[in-house]
């Protein structure tokens, strides 16, 4: 990785945005130069990169004119206006919102399960949402050993998953656990004309309501889990829920091979698998918890069981940062991994 | 109900004792006297029932002379040992521990279920785990009206459930969502040697972990089910999750019934169920939430969908108050029944 590009993040002033800033210095992704774009209103806000003081500009198609690799990380909304503006002047896109994930013209990937798919890529590449690539993450090295039918997945998703100003309301709720007088406006949905205290409290909806009773946020796991995976037949099925917790999504799933395998080689299978960390010792109390995979790279998975009464079931609890895996770091990997793969295109100097 | 009875209350000083002794006041339970027993250390204690002042005694075999009703909650040593002695003495014990829930010939009673076990017992009948509870109730209705083979259930456990130490550990926890130095001693488990913040978290074992890798708690769940529903060959796995809610347990659950029913069937069949209330409008953003559920008696059932997949299968989301129905709300209930079903045995006045 001798060569350098010119990295454009747009949302660079959202939580997840300040994540792969943060994550690509860290990562000594080859910067040759970065622009940090957000809307009008931000526009002028000095931010930093790398300890360099970088002043915000506002997303507009001109501003790509020269980027290689465009972070989008704004809400769907702008993504489908400015991600085409930026394919069209030579950037890969890679894409944080719902926008284009189910577009079939579309990779949508997680290096360490569908790397093949960056090649099909016409400009704009999808990143996944934040509770299916935690999964598909532990899935994918099951499947590759003995297949995957079925999935029946329950989440425990924190509310940085609906941005800073939801962090802030489960903050202000928390203070004095029993003399709360909440005035929720944020959380489940901020568009929707109902809010709930999310402090001691857990809320079944993320997202909006579709016609088949399931979420907007479930459709999206199982959806996007059948895309990645390259499994349209998958019988998954999905309850998300949202929980008091800052960072860190949890899920408990469970799947059904399509042969069984024994506890000891579900483990290996698991303990080998790329950007998984098996943390799965009962007798000394050793699982996965959100509060300790905040700021943490891996997905971690535990609490394996084989099921009672299904040889080819098992019961797994997983855990990532949902900012982090579930969104800027797994930008950042799609984007290494096309450098690595010769994706590309060299620009003239 | 013309007649009245001798009650007594074992661990009347502790959480569910307390509201044990606020429900059979507030449901006119035919009390002629009560009393109010606990450790030695406790008693002297003075606490209240139906407004009259009442002095805790300490729970020795000789309390328990003339006493008709036994309603025990001090743990399952104290059970272990009293149990016995108050039903020599001719009480009927309810014991809301799980000291003899799998004793072939103790009943495991919830009233909605499985009302006739009560006929067999002889001097003690147990209570079923708060989990388990709440989750019969729904499932028994659709077990009347098609069967049921397999149940998946993730729970989302409320602090209370582990007594009022976590409660007291989660508030103080709370105090300043991101500046929290916690020194936990209570959660997970408090006789185990480590210890994990539950405020912003998630605590993915309840009770030691047996040599399956399921919690004794997952297993109790698995176990009564069976028992109360008479259903031994029930392909049921349970994964239980500590949440950092005060009170109210909720779960979500996967059902395959034998027979395939339609949506409006299972919203009809759980409309009508005894003790269920059917909180389940996602146009109106309407579903169960624990923080609505505390001091409230039903079990709320919502979040139901049918399984994009398997035509038998059903996801529901259940809440209850898990102090309530879970524990003091299905002990008096118990009772309640005995009475009806003409169970008590005389006393001579």
């Amino acid at each position: 990785m001798s060569k350098r590009y010119t990295v454009a993040i747009v949302g660079a002033t959202g939580a997840v945005g300040r994540k792969i800033a943060e994550k690509l210095a860290e990562r000594d992704f080859p910067v040759k130069s970065i622009k940090l774009l957000a809307s009008a209103k931000s526009a002028g806000t000095e931010l930093s990169y790398n300890g360099h003081p970088v002043t915000v500009e506002e997303a507009r198609p001109e501003a790509f004119e020269g980027v290689q690799f465009a972070f989008f990380s704004a809400g769907g909304a702008v993504s489908k206006v400015l991600a085409k503006e930026a394919a069209a002047r030579g950037a890969i896109v890679i894409d944080n919102t719902s926008a284009f994930r189910m577009d079939p013209n579309t990779p949508l990937v997680v290096p360490e399960v569908n790397p093949q798919a960056l090649a099909q890529h016409s400009g704009i590449i999808a990143n996944p949402n934040c509770s299916t690539i935690q999964m598909v993450c532990a899935l994918e090295p099951l499947r590759k050993k003995a297949g995957v039918k079925k999935v029946i997945v329950s989440t425990y998703q924190a509310v940085s998953g609906a941005g800073s100003a939801a962090i802030d309301e489960l903050e202000k709720e928390s203070r004095g656990l029993r003399e709360v007088t909440p005035n929720p406006s944020v959380l489940p949905v901020k568009s929707l004309e109902k809010h709930y205290p999310i402090a001691g409290n857990l809320l079944p909806q993320i997202d909006v309501f579709e016609d088949n009773g399931f979420t907007f946020e479930e459709l999206k796991m199982m959806n996007e889990t059948k895309k990645i995976m390259e499994l349209p037949d998958l019988e998954i099925a999905a309850t998300c829920v949202r929980v008091p917790v800052v960072t860190g999504h949890s899920e408990s799933v469970y799947v059904e091979t399509e042969k069984e395998l024994s506890l000891d080689e579900i483990r290996q299978v698991l303990a080998e698998a790329e950007g998984v960390v098996l943390q799965d010792d009962p007798a000394n109390q050793l699982y996965p918890m959100p509060l300790y995979a905040e700021d943490q790279d891996p997905v971690y998975v535990g609490r394996i069981r084989k099921d009672p009464h299904t040889p080819t079931g098992i019961h797994l609890w997983i855990v990532a940062d949902n900012l982090l895996k579930g969104a800027a770091l797994n930008s950042i990997q799609i984007a290494e991994k096309m450098i690595e793969l010769g994706l590309v295109k060299e620009v003239q100097e």
